[in-house]
């Protein structure tokens, strides 16, 4: 591990971390801190390394989302958190779109100032209780009634952990309306490589001198590579030892936790 | 129309219609017939044509769709149907699996003969309201958790029409978890050829002298003419203009509704 990190580890400035799964497992109650993740935040920001924290999770405004963190005990400001939402709405604000929204309740608040009446788009994150039947219905018929269905998904995940066992994540749901509608949505959020250049920009590091840190092959891993990143893939979360044979994504190397990453980077430095 | 139809219309002898959008449209109280589709099944019940009525419809047994079907005026009866849940058993009984079920309440009495303790594979159907956020996770955690996942999909359809408006079908369901999961599921029902294969054995007439009628362009017309049956696509039900366009699939002729594709077929003959 340590020595297939040598040659490059030494060049890092900054670090992109994924949140849930590798600071914490959510679950109801706001679910727990991940061992060692809270110390670990703090021994990134005491080293002068830059840190963004780079998430896909749409079920609250990034407000309480953080306040959701600190109370866990971590470290974390809203200005260091790079969303989906707030990049939807730059999106949907540049191509005059209107959205019929298939979000979380708690979501709402990042979309007042985008004007819904009368849409011309459907965006849907991870809406988990508001994803019914009835939802669904509601979404699809707003999407088959226009002439080109615009879909912007806040991610694509397939599933994610929580404390009392596995969810499905928004891109199930985004396939089951690309699929009834034979579109392809929009994907805002991680793997997106507009969505890791503007956490890059955010951090003010360029892409060779960062490392993603996340527990998804395909959405951390996999689009931080793509975007010219480093990667490691924690052992929490929705790590799964299958995914050590993924056919096309590789990270530069795994790591039990995101404490063992901080010790294995902070030692090349 | 006619002319399109001429050279092979003589010498066809049995009927495969679809139900759902082509004898009626679904919903709320039963649904209700389509305009002269009643005289129409009557009339190629006299004609001395072979009939059988081929449905993906999976939100009753047979009895129940059958009883409501006569409720609504038509001459039909269970053994003319060929449904896929019926097919589904065969196939759970043939390679011993025992399914966790994702169904319309309506549907499970037709798997009472079926061992579901400690499931080793899925079967969705269109379970309607049973489509909650709780029993997609639990359906998913059930496929997670195998080695292998077995998922069997009762139909593919997208969409289909009740008299309140479009409905998200079992297949963007299906979708769902085959992307969550990153599997293909098995298709009972249309278009499977297995299963139009034993449409066509029940009624005992050859593929090259059968007609289906339908009003889904992929499910009905596609997956017919793939077993060598013509096909015609009726304008009621799910039909949109957009499907005369398909890239894909061409229906042997467009036809109004069930009515109009019977004066023509009989006048053939």
């Amino acid at each position: 591990l340590r020595s297939a990190m040598a040659a490059w580890a030494r060049a890092v400035r900054g670090l992109l971390l994924d949140v849930s799964g590798v600071l914490y497992d959510s679950g109801d109650g706001g679910g727990v801190p991940i061992a060692g993740s809270v110390e670990a935040v703090s021994r990134i920001k005491a080293s002068g390394l830059k840190l963004r924290f780079c998430t896909n999770e749409t079920q609250a405004t990034r407000e309480q989302f953080v306040k959701k963190l600190r109370g866990l005990g971590f470290d974390i400001s809203v200005a260091e958190v790079t969303a989906p939402a707030p990049a939807a709405c730059r999106i949907l604000k540049e191509r005059n779109l209107r959205p019929h929204l298939l979000v979380h309740d708690d979501l709402v608040p990042e979309f007042a100032g985008i004007d819904k009446a009368n849409p011309n788009c459907v965006v849907i994150g991870d809406a988990a209780e508001n994803f019914t039947y009835a939802n669904l219905n509601e979404a699809f018929r707003v999407l088959i009634g226009m002439e080109k269905p615009v879909l912007i998904s806040l991610g694509r995940g397939r599933y994610y952990k929580e404390t009392d066992g596995l969810k499905l994540d928004v891109g199930a749901y985004m396939k089951a309306l690309e699929y009834a509608c034979d579109i392809e949505a929009e994907v805002v959020g991680k793997p997106a490589k507009r969505f890791f250049e503007s956490a890059l920009a955010e951090m003010g590091v360029p892409a060779q001198q960062a490392i993603m840190i996340g527990d998804d092959i395909v959405n951390d891993v996999g689009g931080a590579q793509q975007c010219g990143m480093r990667a490691l893939q924690v052992r929490t979360g929705k790590y799964r030892p299958c995914d050590e044979n993924h056919p096309q994504v590789k990270p530069e190397a795994y790591v039990n936790n995101l404490a063992e990453a901080v010790d294995v980077i902070l030692q090349q430095m």
